[in-house]
């Protein structure tokens, strides 16, 4: 299947490497693909830079937003928060309607200090936002609620006993996300309900926040008990 | 020891039960307890009014906001969110002062409909403001993160495989809200930092509320998988 990941950082390039490894056709999009394939600092967190990431993942296609859109049947969006809006603007709306758009972004502010705000929350969502600025799209927030390492490998943790949530408006590209996520090795996926319900996990990323400061460790993840 | 517990409805109502299980001198206060007392209607939520309550724990004790302050050695804060300043308003600060008082409100805006939004929330948390009124007063935030009734019985769930969470400013307080913690069944409990990190637990309600929705029982609760 062709898979597009909207976004370079760790959390898109986890979601590629375990797209290539299932035998799927993927591309990466980012802003300036020669900027970003010339890159030689690692970011913030010590990752690496881009190239020497894909060097040993040199199966992961890279291309701008729009030709990634366009490549794809499926979407990613792996941007950080700010960068989310404007992406899939770059994307073109031609080549995002009609497909689904699995939304793992969090709308952090990182404008006054650590650890950041919320630059939409409460009333509203980033998912929400996407999903009316492009009402063709079939977005479906998910995955953003746990560090990348565990998004695409939810057994590295307590055998994968913890839980993740889909929130959409359409039911077909929930189930078709359902599927992803247990080809990632999920079992315990609760559908909250419409995008609406992306509010829940977007601000769960604040105790989110808190925990990985007192844990001081981000391989941790939320288990709804029932 | 003795207790006070603001509010009289299913929170307050459970804590106070607890409590007097536990051979405690406990005593619940509310705005006009000639009002409480005379009061005939069921909840919202189809619980008992509270004579019909009373009647079966008559070892709790009944008085006003100040009286119950004035009676108790450690609070609970168990007013809904609009109620929780004007509660401890009436309580009165010289009441209040040096006393541990454990926050289980959540700022909830039921003004636009259901689920409610928060009437504070991201850049600010409920359990800070009663923080920053009463500064001599050690606010710790606690068990707002799951229904009253596990609150004191963390084994109807799982065994008690779920997690609870303290934010506060003042360490001493934090390992006495521990202790009461143990005594009530809570064996995993982690201690988010100061009062700010309120904010994260505060808004986890957001993601508890669309759960409820979704589960159809408020019979459920977080673990932190790590």
């Amino acid at each position: 299947m062709k898979f597009g990941i909207l976004g370079s950082g760790m959390v898109g390039r986890g979601i590629a490497a375990k797209l290539v490894e299932q035998g799927n056709d993927v591309m990466i999009g980012t802003r300036d693909v020669d900027a970003l394939m010339a890159s030689t600092a690692s970011d913030f967190m010590g990752n690496p830079p881009f190239p020497v990431w894909h060097a040993q993942n040199s199966g992961v296609k890279v291309g701008s937003f729009a030709e990634t859109a366009a490549h794809s049947e499926v979407l990613f969006n792996a941007t950080n928060g700010y960068g989310s809006l404007p992406a899939l603007s770059q994307a073109g709306e031609s080549n995002l309607n009609g497909k689904l758009l699995i939304d793992i972004s969090n709308p952090l502010d990182f404008s006054q200090g650590m650890p950041p705000t919320m630059f939409i929350s409460n009333t509203d969502s980033l998912g929400e936002q996407i999903q009316r600025t492009y009402p063709r799209v079939k977005v479906v927030k998910s995955l953003n609620t746990l560090t990348a390492a565990l998004m695409v490998n939810p057994g590295l943790l307590a055998d994968g006993d913890h839980t993740i949530f889909v929130s959409g408006n359409d039911s077909d590209a929930k189930a078709q996300t359902t599927e992803i996520l247990k080809s990632f090795g999920w079992h315990d996926i609760i559908d909250l309900g419409d995008i609406t319900t992306a509010r829940g996990t977007e601000m769960l990323v604040a105790l989110w926040l808190r925990l990985l400061g007192v844990l001081q460790t981000p391989m941790f993840s939320f288990k709804v008990v029932r």
